[in-house]
């Protein structure tokens, strides 16, 4: 049996300093309980008596039946020269009613001077106090030595005795902080090490990505001995944020031979890093490590081969491990072998992908040398292999848009109206509508064109939109690349346009994300008849 | 005098394989110029063979006088039972033309057996005979070992063997690669350690970031004696990025006590990260250790109070020495002197510029918070300083423009026209122009309408146009930036536009270039009179 690693969450509170990351309320209960299923041992909940949302929290989250976690409440010590019984800090963490509480105290002395600006011993007391009221109290009490790295720098006897007045006290924890993110991986594991070999209370590690490092610094204080790991989800928080536990959790337990999650729950890595994206609504990084989108893409043609003949040459884990999955990514570097494996990746067979591959890979050439590129545009891909093997179906011809931009005098805002005229069997339909763009003009009206015939296109909403110029020096008469990334909520795809006009380039990317739509939909509708 | 770090940098070769990264023929230059006026040791242009377009580089990259940086070619070892003379890839390395050329080699056993399948004598030879032969062509040579941390941890001596075989042919040093990023901290430093006792060779380091620890990885086998540094700006490269040399080179230099950049030089990292972003037409990442917007940025009352009491209590560096500032919610009283220097660099008076920097620091805030950006757009930024100061100047009111773009039935081009209605003194001018796209045909329209007034407006061509989409979550309906570069043959500026509507932003930055233009002419104008 692997030794096992406490896994400390604190998305909710230190995650939520980050720029742009809130969660509702609702979004915090979803939130503990795919971390609970997931199986993190501690989720912080929020900063007792810090403001009524948290504390309302804590008492909706008491409620939760939850299979794995626990919920704990974050606070801090008393305040100087006050008692302990009547200080709000305090008594805060007792109202929560959380069975484990965590609280932070000084461990850098240029904090008790310079910010808190009381004596070292008065510093000292309101660790102890506060957690030897918290322990009287019955509670699991973990202490966060704010600062404890730069603190032990500057001053070890110090930062130590911060420690050992909390140890003395009955802490469960000593949870050593980087908190400014500044430290190396060297310096980190040394001070652990010092600290592990002479408290006798079980240490934890807490650091933030300042130096880029904040990963780094978290295995190398686990290899040094400490056994509880505090982290956000997707590396949120305040500045550069907080140690990404996604990117935590496999190294220590894929590379390192612990144990952080129940068995077989690795496998819902990505899942819940995407989830929790989400739940904030921010984009998921492509590029983040595991559980990126492209954290196994391939796209030079020397490596995909490779990958072909044993993956273990270009992917340091199994990317179904974490959840992920191998990509192969079209571009002009690449050869037949990554066209056929994309292919295959679609869903087409073997046998045809083969006999097409050479025709395929001679229209991608093609198309890749007028300006396309595929690499985000996997639909446009699909539709292309379509074409190039004749199974391509059109679900709508297009009779002629026009697009209207109106502007008068310099202060007043552009007028933008697009009418559309498209075919659907014997049937035309003539629409127009209003944008704030020309591009957004043409996509409603080319919505409201469709949606008699094919009701399911109101699902589908555009989640990204990029246009990028592909011979600059020719400025504004250069050719256009516009990719679209659209979902009706179940699946996202990509699709891309080029042309020298802009709005062309855009209206080529959109006719392609509503066929690969309708072609899904039938498709589905298909899988369906041939199971009854 | 501190040991002195050679860097590397490969963001044109391995940076390109990143996905969504490509850079235009002028691009490269640009980045080149930018790089070398930086201070990088090394700059990779590309794969030498690999495709046409990396040789024209290297040619051109001739021509360039460059202060500092020198131009590396990158290629590999020849194949495997082929004359080193007669191959292709050994032959285009001095086709190059650059003094310094890389050349990667088998050091995982595994490679050689399973993707080369070759003999070990054969990967030796190949080795051997392709240094050799480049050393006797008078370059310097640096050998990238693939998969070095993984074929030492499988096979040690065969990896040694790979790097004593480069050594012995000359090689000027050897750079171990964790080409699939997934060791660790610990392991890197020791296995490092043991490769600079046993070779009498200079060592280098070259990492991914699959396991989010590129950075950590390049710092310690620096400290295990390592002494040439590869890696990426802004970490670009394929799957999850090359070790960012952004994050990598103050860490070194900073806190590692390493030289890395002529003096003075770190001061301009957040200025380069920036341009490189700028260049490939990327959103730089605001949670980017060192150089990223929200890497000095405070958010918690706390933190914000402490800081201002001493700033070492929350920043592990003084955002400064990295060119960043540090951003506080409320009262932002930073980045006044920078905008001080900015207008004095554009030749407004230092005593009107400090009276007026309060005001035009407002204004930019204002701007910025609306999406504009102005480090690619010098000119904008000037006639923003110059309304802000009441000294502007219009040449020419929008009385209205009229775009409208047609298209008749899915095979046929679009067709474009633009009419406009300007008003110079009391006379007014009514153009229509026909263009590749909306853009290009206003442009067209305005040229037209202009030139009776300012004949010199004949001259100004514009030589680039890029487009980047500030909110993508809103795809069509976001907000969208437009930069238009701008030249008359002796000036090149840049102009910025904002706008819900691709089209209204596109104009305003065509004003703004416009207007520039004329203003320049003037100020010149009143030059000659007052010199007569």
């Amino acid at each position: 049996m692997n030794k096992k690693i406490w896994v400390y969450d604190t998305t909710l509170r230190d995650g939520a300093q980050g720029e742009g990351i809130s969660f509702s309320a609702s979004g915090k209960l979803a939130f503990v309980k795919k971390l609970d299923e997931f199986g993190i041992d501690y989720i912080e909940g929020g900063f007792a008596g810090s403001n009524q949302k948290d504390m309302d929290f804590f008492k909706i989250a008491q409620e939760l039946e939850l299979q794995h976690s626990r919920i704990v409440a974050f606070g801090s010590t008393r305040r100087a020269n006050k008692n302990v019984k009547d200080d709000i800090f305090a008594t805060s963490l007792i109202k929560a009613g959380t069975p484990t509480v965590t609280i932070f105290g000084k461990a850098w002395k240029l904090h008790v001077t310079d910010v808190l600006r009381t004596s070292v011993e008065e510093n000292m007391a309101m660790i102890s106090d506060t957690v030897a009221y918290l322990k009287d109290n019955d509670k699991e009490v973990f202490f966060d030595a704010e600062h404890f790295y730069d603190g032990y720098k500057d001053d070890p006897e110090f930062a130590m005795k911060a420690l050992e007045t909390a140890v003395a006290a009955g802490a469960d924890a000593c949870v050593l902080c980087d908190t400014n993110g500044g430290c190396l991986p060297h310096e980190i594991y040394e001070i652990t090490k010092n600290v592990v070999e002479a408290i006798g209370c079980m240490v934890g590690i807490h650091t933030h990505n300042d130096g880029g490092l904040s990963v780094a610094n978290t295995i190398e204080s686990v290899r040094a001995g400490a056994v509880h790991v505090q982290g956000t989800m997707n590396g949120y928080g305040e500045r550069t944020g907080n140690a990404n536990l996604c990117t935590v959790l496999p190294l220590l337990e894929l590379k390192s031979g612990y144990q952080c999650l129940p068995e077989g729950k690795m496998k819902e890595l990505r899942d819940v890093s995407l989830y929790v994206d989400d739940l904030v609504n921010l984009r998921h990084d492509s590029k983040i490590p595991f559980v990126g989108k492209s954290a196994f893409a391939h796209k030079a043609g020397a490596h995909v081969n490779a990958v072909k003949k044993n993956p273990r040459t270009f992917e340091h884990i199994e990317p179904e491990m974490v959840g992920n999955e191998r990509h192969i990514l079209v571009s002009e570097l690449s050869g037949g072998s990554n066209v056929l494996l994309k292919a295959i990746e679609l869903g087409i067979g073997r046998k045809e992908s083969e006999e097409g591959a050479k025709d395929i890979l001679a229209a991608l050439k093609d198309m890749e040398s007028k300006g396309y590129s595929f690499e985000s545009a996997d639909a446009s891909f699909k539709i292309l292999i379509q074409k190039v093997l004749k199974k391509h179906k059109s679900f709508f011809g297009l009779e002629g848009f026009r697009v209207i931009i109106d502007k008068r005098n310099s202060g007043e805002f552009c007028v933008t109206q697009a009418s559309v005229k498209v075919r659907v069997g014997d049937e035309t339909e003539h629409t127009v509508a209003e944008g704030g763009g020309p591009v957004d003009a043409l996509n409603l009206a080319l919505r409201k064109a469709l949606t008699r015939f094919y009701p399911s296109i109101k699902d589908v909403v555009l989640t990204d939109y990029r246009v990028r110029i592909l011979d600059p020096e020719d400025a504004t008469a250069a050719t256009t690349q516009v990719i679209i990334e659209s979902s009706d909520g179940k699946d996202t795809w990509g699709t891309v346009g080029v042309s020298e006009n802009l709005v062309e380039a855009s209206w080529e990317a959109l006719v392609d994300s509503v066929e690969y739509k309708l072609f899904k939909d039938e498709q589905k509708k298909q899988l369906i008849t041939n199971n009854e």
